[in-house]
């Protein structure tokens, strides 16, 4: 059952199709309901899942699609009944918007395991105006409060943007697996998710050891926080590292050898995945057994652990290295993403879309 | 640097090569070194690993081998400065026999992840005689006093014997995480360790459910404790326990589906593998990701976990479901075991040595 509400329209890029370039559109918005709060877009960050969701490569995907779930922007409405926000106030809208609220995982803090399923920030059935919800490529969204966060006054608002998905994504496994001083620590890969793992993991305190392949990114990857950088190609370098790290956060989204990475593991040590190749990953048993290892995964985080993150990052000045594009690019942006060209996120000034 | 020592002869079932049969031979044992315990040995189990190791499985092993690593018989000798032990006790000898006591893992108390490597009861360099080490299936054994455990003198010695390693290899990762009362646990697979696994959940009070692709074992699940039987071949069935496990224990050492069963997980769920198949399995991230789900191994348990094992064994009145026979049947034995023709362990009644 839809509530029935009045509605205004938005400015927002969209696509029509999976091969369809995303392009200017008319979208509506719901005017805000009681618990709702009005949010004018001033930048959204541009995640890889906004490139898989837009051109289906996930199937699902339902069109038109507006992506974008690292949102920030000002309050300019509130519903009656808003406590947490008021019009001025600087805020950020993440992956999620809304949630079943009743079930275990929601009542605990983890709304991204909604039983219900959470309702996504795109693409998800909308209960207020049906058809799907619509991002953050856009200039205007309505959210209820109790999805959104706010954000911390002295962080640069555009690289803070990533934060809302790329910083909680890496935020939650670390903070989950007791990342801290006297800790070795892996992260595999350095893009958007993996610059944020070696910032955090550095903030946690912990001896941060980066994986890459591209030795071209060492120099990069000393100068964002890491203590040591590790060409994973280098079997004779892997080895000196075998049964010695902690934890490992694990970014890459392509198959790629799990088993290279789990022996590095102490005993008890845990490699968390968040980057989500569509392959399986094939798992040698014997290197869990051995030294009791942990091989799990994580996802995004839950809203007050997202307010938490923010929080943590106001505190100790950390956002993520951007590059500012106006919203005619994005397309553009999308074959640089496919390309790993940036350095580390693309974020959308939205200002671009008046 | 072998320590040079004086040796007696004993009576053991060695085989020669990959493809002799097991067979009556005389091998050396040691004289009790000063914190060495002598043992006769009444029982000893038949572990699938003896089977692995003396038929070359999994490569590495070196000729003779004398199998079997779930012992229990009675002293018969101790060293001068032994003083767990007397002539007369009752005690047991499982995997290991030694370790290096001085890596973090041996002081941790985790001897079978010794950074340099743990002395496994056969099959492993003899540091005392040169040579490899010699297991169960022998008249007598001489171990360290450290690494003898105590058998409770209420328990059935022949069918106490298979605790030493399928006892502790459930027992160990049920414990770890945390399986008591209000937790749902899965048990794969009811050979020698599942039906361990089955008995001691359920005596740590979960709900306990057991999956089988052999419908005639539903009834001897049952009656092992289980409150429920899944056949993990009706894909109806498997969907009705989504996301609703605390814990499961997988003792399949074959390759197989490990995704239907991560999908059975509840958030921050843990599926333990005990069994090692030989080829990789294949994960889907994505089912780790969602619930933040844990893929992880365990192997046996440390020496003080293994005693803490026994002890509760004894509490509890818990052994394993035996068929005793004649060390002259252990190739029919083996052949067996191949078939899963045994309920549920094999366990050498070591008087037929003589």
């Amino acid at each position: 059952m839809l509530l029935v509400e009045s509605m205004s329209n938005a400015k927002a890029y969209s696509t029509q199709s999976a091969t369809s370039p995303l392009a200017l559109a008319t979208i509506k918005r719901r005017e805000p309901t009681p618990h709702d709060v009005q949010i004018k877009i001033l930048f959204c960050g541009v995640c890889h899942t906004d490139l898989h969701i837009a051109r289906n490569d996930w199937k699902g995907s339902t069109y038109p699609v507006v992506p974008g779930h690292e949102i920030v922007g000002h309050v300019t409405g509130v519903g009656a009944h808003v406590k947490k926000f008021k019009v001025g106030d600087t805020v950020g809208v993440g992956c999620m918007v809304d949630s079943c609220r009743e079930c275990d995982n929601c009542k605990e803090g983890f709304e991204q395991f909604c039983e219900k399923g959470a309702i996504f920030t795109y693409n998800a059935p909308d209960k207020h105006l049906g058809g799907m919800t619509f991002g953050g490529y856009s200039d205007s969204v309505v959210v209820d409060e109790s999805y959104v966060l706010s954000i911390p006054k002295n962080l640069d608002l555009a690289a803070a943007a990533p934060l809302l998905c790329a910083g909680i994504t890496t935020y939650s496994p670390l903070r989950h697996h007791g990342v801290s001083a006297g800790k070795k620590v892996g992260i595999v890969g350095l893009g958007g998710l993996g610059h944020m793992g070696v910032k955090l993991a550095k903030a946690f305190g912990a001896h941060v050891v980066v994986f890459t392949t591209s030795s071209h990114k060492t120099a990069d990857a000393l100068r964002l926080g890491a203590d040591e950088v590790v060409n994973s190609k280098n079997a004779d370098e892997m080895a000196k590292h075998a049964s010695s790290f902690h934890f490992i956060l694990d970014t890459v989204a392509a198959k790629h050898d799990i088993n290279a990475y789990l022996q590095l593991l102490k005993r008890d040590g845990t490699l968390t995945q968040v980057g989500v190749p569509a392959e399986p990953l094939d798992v040698q048993v014997f290197n869990l057994i051995l030294n009791r290892r942990s091989f799990t995964g994580s996802l995004i985080g839950g809203i007050a652990e997202t307010q938490e993150m923010l929080d943590f990052c106001g505190q100790h000045n950390i956002t993520s290295d951007i590059e500012i594009i106006p919203i005619q690019k994005i397309n553009e942006a999308y074959e640089r993403l496919l390309k790993s060209d940036v350095k580390y996120r693309f974020v959308i000034d939205m200002a671009t879309l008046q």
